[in-house]
């Protein structure tokens, strides 16, 4: 059994994630695809690499195809990653490298001009006419060739909050906020609102705000039976005060 | 072929969801997983319970998952119950005894420190390390060991709607009302809106609102081509005058 | 390896489409379901249409199940269309006919009294009771019987701009936007922002407004690294000028 795993911006709603699939699926018939959710926001390159990050170490080794891609059918270059036994597969922007390098180190193959294209070639859905075949390719067992320093990966630049600040990172679908602050921070006040440093929701009071240590191992924000976005107002991107 | 069923209110655009696939396939990997929905309103475990007894008719027998867990790391059981060859998977908060006794009478089983957990476990995210392990194991033909009394399962109070009331219990993606209102009705007005009796949505003239039995039996408002959620302006969990 | 494709209204939310799902899998175990989008807007056959014509061409051969079905429960026929070695079931009601003439002429039979129903047919969810079992049982390779005239399907009519004006067909999750304009238009202003003709986003200004041919080859709007639907403040069906 092999497994296809598949993360990206594409929105649950319209056709794109089943084109991709059905692409797979005509290369690749016996691949099992497990969808890592499609409801990254619009081109949000980082939150898919953090998400992606996220996720492989809790699915079986395989292919690894995300697809947050605003630079799509421009210079940007189009790669499979090897790394720890595992392909990643996608646009070489910076959402393959943290979640690859988890496995240790990568190789890194060029795929932008692979024979396993669909041609013709869209300028703006690769997806469906690169990612995709390429991806089935490499999970039925085959190589690309056209192999380059990883060294010249693109990298995502650090992001760093403001002293006595937290950004807020991702909201998810509960209204948990995910920050970017440092880990063993114990504030006793985001904004202007008091928060309990507790273990998991129902520590803390109904509608109270909760400073926790997310399944991830990162610091987030919840309420009791609540939304810590609504409370608080933010979204992601936002910078709160903590103290 | 064993059947994996699974609904949560973990949305359909987070990680989430495919993580848990991800823990699945690693354990049974030739288990196939049907998603029943991961749209339940945050923590709302009545919907959950709702959705999953009249979803679990229709689908094939096997291990049925479900979470929707506001008390996930707290006192609340961890459980698997078996009724007429099924397993039910979850938070014992009465996400799943409406479901299960469905099938006949439930035997009970704590799995909340079972053997087969992800270690360490998280606090906030038992999906991914006690639920999804547990019906992975139990897919794979495994058995839990702690039985306890299935009439210390935790039970969902009935609501009651007011005297010439109804309660909206749920809205759907095209604005229909799932009522708590007694069978045979037969009401004329709702709220400030004529209303028909009907059996289907083309019965009456576009833009009408309508109350029909939905495919589970239950009494429901629509618009033939529009939305009784708009009409109304109402939401889950209001009352709705019916005379 | 039989594929099943399922599009539909139903919203990804809900548990109607795991529903159809497992309707399936009770019947057709072996087949394998590729979920072509169920975020159709409700009831919005053509947006329907358009995207199953615009899918089929990259799934696998299979049967095709697609449910976007304003007249549920009422005269309208409830179809399975054979063209080119595939089988499309779902309404007849303008759905099917365009993606099922890709493939070739089509033959049509009436499924709406088909043995294969799930008895007690409700009204108003043939997906679960109607098109479900029958994409089934064809998937299974069993034949439907009451073949009739393809000539009397329903067909969508055509809709036409205003001189000097697109309609929206679609938006996106990006916020892009699907025309329905003249091939080959090369406007340099829509509304009253000036849009540059291009071939992808990145080939124009970060916020700037491009004309350019999706990859079905029709025209469509976006904006690099934005929304066209957000900067222009329309939805689908508006019209916009094009000059």
């Amino acid at each position: 059994m092999t497994f296809i795993t598949f993360l990206s911006d594409y929105g649950p709603g319209d056709e794109y994630v089943g084109v991709v699939h059905g692409v797979i699926a005509s290369i690749a018939p016996d691949a099992r695809i497990i969808d890592l959710g499609h409801g990254v926001p619009p081109q949000d390159v980082r939150t898919g690499a953090r998400r992606l990050a996220r996720a492989l170490p809790f699915v079986p080794a395989g292919v690894h195809l995300a697809v947050v891609d605003p630079g799509v059918g421009g210079e940007r270059r189009a790669v499979a990653l090897r790394a720890g036994g595992r392909w990643l597969v996608g646009p070489d922007n910076g959402l393959l490298i943290d979640a690859a390098e988890r496995f240790g180190a990568a190789r890194a193959f060029d795929v932008g001009a692979s024979p396993w294209r669909l041609e013709p070639v869209s300028a703006t859905f690769h997806g469906r006419d690169i990612f995709a075949p390429v991806a089935a390719h490499l999970a039925l067992g085959e190589e690309p060739s056209e192999e380059f320093d990883p060294a010249t990966l693109v990298r995502l630049e650090p992001v760093a909050p403001s002293e006595g600040a937290a950004i807020v990172l991702e909201v998810d679908s509960f209204g948990n906020l995910r920050l970017d602050a440092p880990a063993g921070a114990t504030p006793t006040r985001v904004n202007d609102h008091a928060v309990v440093n507790a273990r998991t929701f129902g520590d803390v009071e109904p509608g109270a705000l909760l400073l926790y240590t997310a399944s991830d191992g990162t610091l987030a924000l919840a309420v009791n039976g609540g939304s810590a976005a609504a409370l608080l107002g933010v979204r992601a991107g936002d910078e709160i005060r903590i103290t």
